[in-house]
């Protein structure tokens, strides 16, 4: 890969106006509007609220960006945006992107004070109650983070539902199980699984209505509890999907042990997350998941696939392995 | 060019998280610690006052952006870090993003209400002092922004010394001039040439230091006043890099007049800026640029090869043409 020029410095540099342009696009609903049919810049304008002076900048700006097309003065979705980021269809994934604007773009401003004191910079600093706690306590929002989580993780459990060996198993846990999205697409893909979702109470709500909307409440149920006040339900696999990066490095090893605690010999554990290649100059996306772990917890951390297998290997895992699963997201697979 | 996948989606939706690493990373000097020699992690850790939850994420998200290099576990800049953002080098570019790092990054978080109500973002919301008056109020923040429009501009500085047919003229006036660059530039590569800085007399010493240490205090000299209060300094060759965006059309329109006037029969007016393709679909960082506007003033915004060709004419000049420079400049040349 080639080195930065003057260019890249100042396109990495100032990427937060794209960024940000794209992040504001979603918010105002652009996609979800032009989903509807193409239109041209003074209906869009209209109907967006957008002030005469930057209408027109911003939506060309989108399109110069790739993610509006633009054909005879009238503006319409690629078909990427139509498909991710209309918020009226199921493959919405603008929820984390609607976070990110509503909180992260803030909270990331302070990174330095992040780097220099190793303290989060979210909703909880300075105070006690931590991210979970506050996002927990409020329904509304909570449901839309968790919305938010399966528009990001939709993509890498359809493929664990589809590539790990199923097969050979017929129960599995999913530990914060969010709306459920991993077992549901497990459960979808392989008719013989039956499994549950282990989260915090308040969960269950979001999660109840998403699996009866996939038909699947007959076999996928859900199971109120923390995971580390209470041992995980047992299961012929454990799975934790974007769980442990957010944990310092002895929950993290107290999960480990929990799962190997929960399964029979022979069962499995699959961890995924944006898992850091192991000589931690690649995943470059991995790694600002750290640093975003930084803003958002007070010890989490993402990590690479030696350091999972290390934990594994350290709780008893016999057979452990790493697999590339999308973009930047790996699973690492242990065998009791 | 491909549309965006929903990969492209998170990596510019999240692309502030690089964007901001980057910034961070100028503002604690990293590169310039490094420019020394190279620093293993517990020394560049304490030497940058970094926290060790930290330290390490942050280094190797630079490395695997390519702006850090990491060998036998010792950091190291890449030789375009090394020249651009060591700060004891000439060739620093820093600047500009140390600004935006301290201002835009933070401003840009309000572009919604910007989109909304077309108002700017800056120092000088809500209040009568507009970002140039606010600006120039404070000599050190002054001197900053100066020279990290140098750095900004330079390369492209150099193309116009090289490139312009100077041979047919003997004088220039450089209209908003900061530091001086653009008829430094032009005035070293062309011996015959004696020119003019023409800025807010809260420039001159920033200004004639720099022509000094370039050792060209006798063919260039600073004059002071208002671009849009007085005539422009009369001379074969007008020049504005990175002015035109700043105003509203009619203030631009102006300032393509004054030029017109300012020249003889067969001078030339040269406009540079980030300026837009005409078909507003391909140049994203001048659309972007032109967004920072909306931010940063009451009326600027960039614009196409074709709209500032339309204003020559309109003030008389008899030729035109545009050309492409570096990365997303391009400039306007009219011949009277």
């Amino acid at each position: 890969m080639n080195e930065p020029n003057i260019d890249a410095i100042m396109q990495v540099g100032l990427g937060f106006w794209a960024s940000k342009t794209l992040l504001s696009a979603i918010e105002m609903e652009v996609f979800t509007e032009l989903a509807k049919h193409p239109e041209d810049l003074d209906t869009l304008q209209g109907r967006l609220g957008l002030h005469p002076r930057s209408a027109r900048d911003f939506l060309d700006a989108l399109v110069a960006l790739r993610f509006l097309q633009r054909v005879d003065g009238r503006y319409s979705n690629t078909s990427s945006t139509d498909a991710f980021l209309d918020k009226r269809k199921p493959s919405y994934v603008g929820g984390i992107l609607e976070m990110a604007n509503r909180r992260l773009y803030s909270f990331w401003g302070n990174l330095t004070i992040a780097l220099r004191t190793g303290e989060l910079q979210n909703e909880a600093k300075g105070g006690g109650s931590n991210f979970f706690a506050a996002l927990y306590a409020e329904p509304e929002t909570l449901k839309g983070f968790l919305k938010a989580m399966t528009g990001l993780s939709t993509g890498v459990n359809r493929l664990i539902a589809s590539r790990f060996p199923w097969k050979n198993y017929r129960t599995a846990t999913d530990v914060g199980t969010a709306q459920g999205d991993l077992i549901v697409q497990v459960a979808l893909a392989n008719p013989h699984i039956s499994g549950i979702g282990f989260d915090l109470a308040e969960v269950a709500p979001t999660f109840e209505d998403y699996v009866a909307a996939n038909g699947l409440a007959s076999r996928v149920a859900f199971r109120a509890g923390s995971f580390f006040d209470e041992d995980l339900p047992k299961a012929d696999v454990i799975m934790m999907g974007h769980i442990l990066h957010d944990w310092n490095l002895e929950e993290k090893k107290v999960l480990v042990r929990k799962a190997f605690k929960a399964i029979p010999d022979g069962g499995a554990l699959i961890v995924y997350d944006s898992i850091i290649d192991d000589d931690r100059s690649q995943n470059a996306f991995g790694l600002l998941m750290s640093l975003n772990m930084l803003i958002e917890t007070t010890g989490g951390f993402d990590y690479t696939g030696a350091d999972c297998v290390g934990w594994m290997k350290e709780a008893g895992f016999r057979e452990t392995r790493v697999e590339h699963l999308l973009g930047p997201d790996s699973m690492v697979v242990g065998i009791k």
